[in-house]
């Protein structure tokens, strides 16, 4: 059921109907059935626009009834791939850096939908390096390659100052992770094989600043 | 040109829009033109997207040149509301809440397109208020409705634990503040002429694990 090149556009849908099923906490009614209206006003899209987007992955809701929730939850979590556990390794144990870890180890601990399990963090600081935070060991940096392997670190998350973003970036590259998820303010250069994407709190800012 | 109720996801691939022609740095060069199709690549959308979206607010690039890079960052900043000095508020000046804080100050200090003015942070913990950071006072959280007239804030950022998300969320709203930026792992609750986002790593993990 598989299309090979889904636009990025949409997987942000889909990533934002999955976000909104698990909100609901639906494992708690076994028969809930939703609506692509209802789905669509909890995620910001049109009706339409949900159905159309599902169609692409042979979902078709009933008419009159809808989706049953918990059957489209899990689809979409195979189609996004998040229906297994995924390494999540973090560059750069600053103020940020720490932030994100202990939110993230959190959010995998308390929600078993959440799937993005801390597996490392890597530092050049060696007050920091050997530490732990909550168990998440903390690496020199220099071991990145070896544990990359070693823990199987799909997703490398980078939380370095701007200056040293892209030298760290070449280093995580180097390592083999093909998904890159970037908070240094700065625009990165990957190879074409690897992935990344840029958080930007200055977009959240700005779309909000549209409705004052 | 303004039409009046421009769906969320529009306002969002303007702000891509926007971010691409900062990030490309464009100010130094007064006659650049750039087309629908490499603004689409850069912003990770179609050439005919970009034309369709930019053709709503009366933009229309010149057949085989494209569009104005300058005169349409300026268009974007206006649509976007985007071209004054935003004050900005944050509660909870944890790990989370000061990194952020930072993050804010240097980019606004570094970039003169960045327009998020960090104007106040606020905290229950008698050790941190009357304390600054990098010169943004922290104030009582009792203080915020005062703060918020007198200081002209107009997005707040919320960075509290999810347990007492709600109820400061709740107070934001007694303050009058129409925009909430959410970094609590929590679904919040506001009245229907507060526009709340809530920014959420998951989902930039999660966007990134289909590309595993």
């Amino acid at each position: 059921m598989r299309i090979p090149r889904v636009p990025n556009v949409v997987i942000r849908r889909l990533v934002l109907y999955l976000r909104t099923l698990v909100d609901m906490d639906i494992r708690s009614d076994e028969n809930l059935f939703i609506s692509s209206q209802e789905l669509g006003e909890r995620a910001g899209v049109t009706a339409a626009q949900v159905r159309k987007d599902l169609a692409l992955f042979g979902e078709f809701g009933k008419q009159g009834v809808g989706y049953h929730a918990l059957s489209l939850m899990r689809e979409l979590q195979a189609i996004l791939k998040v229906d297994r556990d995924i390494a999540v390794g973090l560059v750069g144990a600053g103020e940020l850096g720490m932030a994100m870890t202990r939110y993230n180890i959190r959010r995998y601990n308390q929600n078993p939908d959440y799937l993005f399990r801390m597996a490392a963090l890597f530092d050049i600081d060696p007050e920091k390096i050997g530490k732990d935070v909550e168990g998440v060991p903390i690496f020199p940096v220099q071991e990145m390659e070896e544990r990359v392997r070693e823990l199987n670190i799909q997703i490398m998350t980078i939380a370095v100052p701007a200056a040293v973003a892209q030298e760290i970036t070449d280093m995580v590259v180097r390592s083999g992770v093909k998904a890159i998820l970037n908070f240094a303010p700065i625009k990165l250069t990957v190879p074409s094989d690897v992935h990344l994407y840029s958080a930007d709190v200055s977009l959240d800012l700005q779309q909000l600043a549209y409705y004052l």
